[in-house]
């Protein structure tokens, strides 16, 4: 595999730490598993909607599998703080060695860009607080391509905005599922077999990619 | 909207009762959540491989979404005992009015047919153990369509073998997220607003979709 030029970072979990939002779901909902049980049916959801042709923002689907969520544990949460609780997305830290590596990665010329699954509003608010998005010649969000990730056509969308080769390009993410798919792949992992990493954070993630892919 | 010819059934918690294999996951993890929360990523990673233009049995993606959970839950579950808690997923009973509700529906005329996320081995087997398979003309699998609901390949799969045209037929289950896309929808709940009605099971859930469709 030849030397990726472009590095294409997943925002949530990869580059943020989503535990402030985490610690706020599971306290409101009196549940230690209330996040993980939504932020799952939130992946679904969204795939529901790519896999059925349809496209939605992905906050509006939070929201609905949060109000699902809450249903599950016979709360119902006011309109004001669920838009307070699911907020806090934007006011994430980034993990403590993300601002280090960026930088490390960025002096040794790569290109950098970050693909999320949230609307482009969110995704630079996000960046913003967390003082990273002048890290990135650009940062996408699947909206621009209409489809959530792991389906082909955001990473189509920014291989061919940024004018990058599929195979000059490696996709970073904490998520094993999150790995770029058909004609697209560079880091591959296949699905099932990247299941088993899918709860790799940021630290011990990115060294495992760029072993693999032998930067 | 016409009368439906056909009635097609989706099997898991819409005809059969999934508490006994819930109850069994959930006291292997010792957690009432493990159960959602292992089947909200088998739904998420069966998407993940259809978005991605692959297939897997959902058997295997049940596995290694399990293996996933429990060490969520820092268990390490011993293959045999895996193999037996997944197994009860052959073993469930049908809802308490499940067989008179298909007695009646077979009896007004209606052509019963099933689909399934579930292999076909698995899915015979399933409605043999509850003794509803009688009742069925045939019982889909996706993986006829190598992909998972509610990507519309299976839909048009099921329509096309039984030569029905999709405004003559109509799809049941429990579940909001599994109705038909694209150019097969009939009984088809926006996704986002289907959320809502996503923990409706059998005995109310029929009766509604009957009244809404106007049989």
């Amino acid at each position: 595999m030849p030397q990726p030029k472009l590095l294409l970072f997943d925002v949530n979990e990869t580059l943020l730490d989503l535990k402030p939002l985490a610690r706020r779901i599971n306290t409101t909902l009196s549940n230690n598993l209330a996040f993980d049980l939504w932020f799952s049916s939130l992946l679904h959801y969204s795939l529901v909607e790519t896999t059925t042709g349809n496209h939605e923002d992905f906050s509006r689907i939070a929201k609905a599998t949060f109000e699902m969520t809450a249903l599950k544990f016979k709360k119902v949460v006011p309109e004001e703080e669920i838009e307070s609780i699911l907020g806090l997305i934007k006011k994430l830290p980034p993990h403590p060695d993300t601002v280090e590596a960026l930088q490390v990665l960025k002096q040794k010329g790569f290109r950098l860009a970050a693909l999320t699954n949230g609307n482009p509003t969110v995704a630079q608010a996000q960046l913003t607080f967390a003082e990273i998005n002048q890290f990135f010649e650009r940062i996408f969000s699947v909206d621009e391509a209409r489809a959530f990730k792991p389906n082909p056509k955001p990473y189509v969308f920014v291989l061919d905005q940024l004018k990058v080769k599929a195979q000059e390009s490696l996709m970073v993410a904490a998520h094993g599922w999150i790995s770029p798919a058909l004609s697209v792949p560079v880091f591959k992992p296949h699905s099932l077999h990247g299941m088993v990493s899918s709860n790799i954070h940021w630290p011990k993630h990115l060294p495992l990619i760029v072993k693999t892919s032998k930067i």
